[in-house]
């Protein structure tokens, strides 16, 4: 069992590295990596503020992917997103912090079905994502 | 009717100079704001790559949210997206020039449905979004 | 406690009287209906059949949109459906005794998001199924 | 093109003869199904009423659901659902007749995006539904 968590853990560290777009243009946090688990971090700033004056929902989906993401490959199967479905139930506020948690709900051969919810600092739910996933060839790490 | 799109493009102009995310932070453009429909484009750049060194899918989605933005606030009614669904259907690369053509599909009461289709370059299908609308109260311009 | 459990009972036994489509078209049992909570269940028989000669997807959306129904109407305030999403993973043979088991999972101001689970009887996930509820006014008992 | 066109035809009648769920138990009617498309109708009677004395909404989904699936089967390869989203704008009451009218959006490859609406009589749209299909081996007829 620790063994698969300490994967989990190497595999979130390693693809956090490599990702580009959630560390440094969008500014997550990724603060854990478990086994079919994921949860991260964003602080809403300028540039994430659309045309209305608060968080782009793109944003706040793409924190929800990300989550996706090291939850799906945390088990070190390289593993896309074959889509996915949002609901908005908040703003998100210039200032406020974001917490995506996300879990698996099934992973049956090689699909996968995964539910993230982001939060506020309030405890109000800002969205509701759930990913579908597809497991491709090959190991993360 | 030309009025109409008079208004539109007037709208698009002024959600477009006011939203830092799509403009700045993505580095979209905005080719048309009709009534009813939009049209955007964002070159796939090292900024919007993830893990596995392809176009993070949550700034695919990103780039479907600000054009159906852009569709469904072209009558200069507030409007917000309630939720949306996109299908990935083959990942964005480096260079790639992505083109979103978003187009309403009914809009009943307060209530709205757009579908948007994101195209590369040679003419395949990146990815397909269908976003929810709810009108609020006020103007754009 | 007991009194919104024995509420949301009298909600399920009044709506499931009234459910002719659930109760008669298709055959439903409904086990359960507590407050955010319900289950129900259906075997699947000759008239489910489709072209394919499985349970029609319909049906098994039918099963769960059923179960939303009463989970989402469990605390006695007449609501509706907005939309919902369905993941297909495995089909439904006949004579399959499929089980739906529904949970909120979040609930702000008018608007819910509720997931379904739909298991055949050996364990296998055959659908996940997540609706987005509306209340309107009036109550159901 | 004609051929197209008739090996369409002749994929939808083989099918739907087969179909008891849609033909019999929900009585649709297939108006017609050509290559990539496809129009059924459905009257919405006694058996159709959930328990808000309304068209259940999953017969409505079951509607779009039979659509999609000659929609996506009209080329001869037999294709499976592999998930849906609906929107539900209208209520379908006692009487109304329901036509669902469904198109292909993409086919990449084995997999396909299909759009149906659901209109009643008086020209509203009851609902819109998304189709994700999977070609899966075999051939219809």
């Amino acid at each position: 069992m620790s063994a698969q968590r300490d994967l989990a853990q190497r595999v979130g560290q390693s693809m956090f590295a490599a990702d580009r777009a959630s560390r440094e243009t969008m500014g997550m946090e990724l603060l854990s990596c478990e086994p079919g688990r994921a949860v991260m971090r964003m602080t809403v700033r300028e540039l994430h503020l659309n045309g209305h004056h608060i968080c782009h929902g793109g944003f706040i989906f793409t924190l929800a992917d990300s989550t996706f993401a090291f939850a799906c490959n945390s088990r070190n199967q390289v593993t896309v997103a074959a889509g996915a479905q949002i609901e908005f139930l908040k703003p998100g506020q210039l200032g406020d912090v974001l917490t995506c948690e996300g879990q698996e709900q099934v992973l049956q051969g090689r699909h996968g079905v995964y539910d993230m919810k982001v939060s506020n600092q309030h405890g109000d739910v800002v969205a509701m994502f759930r990913g579908k996933s597809a497991q491709i060839s090959g190991t993360v790490v």
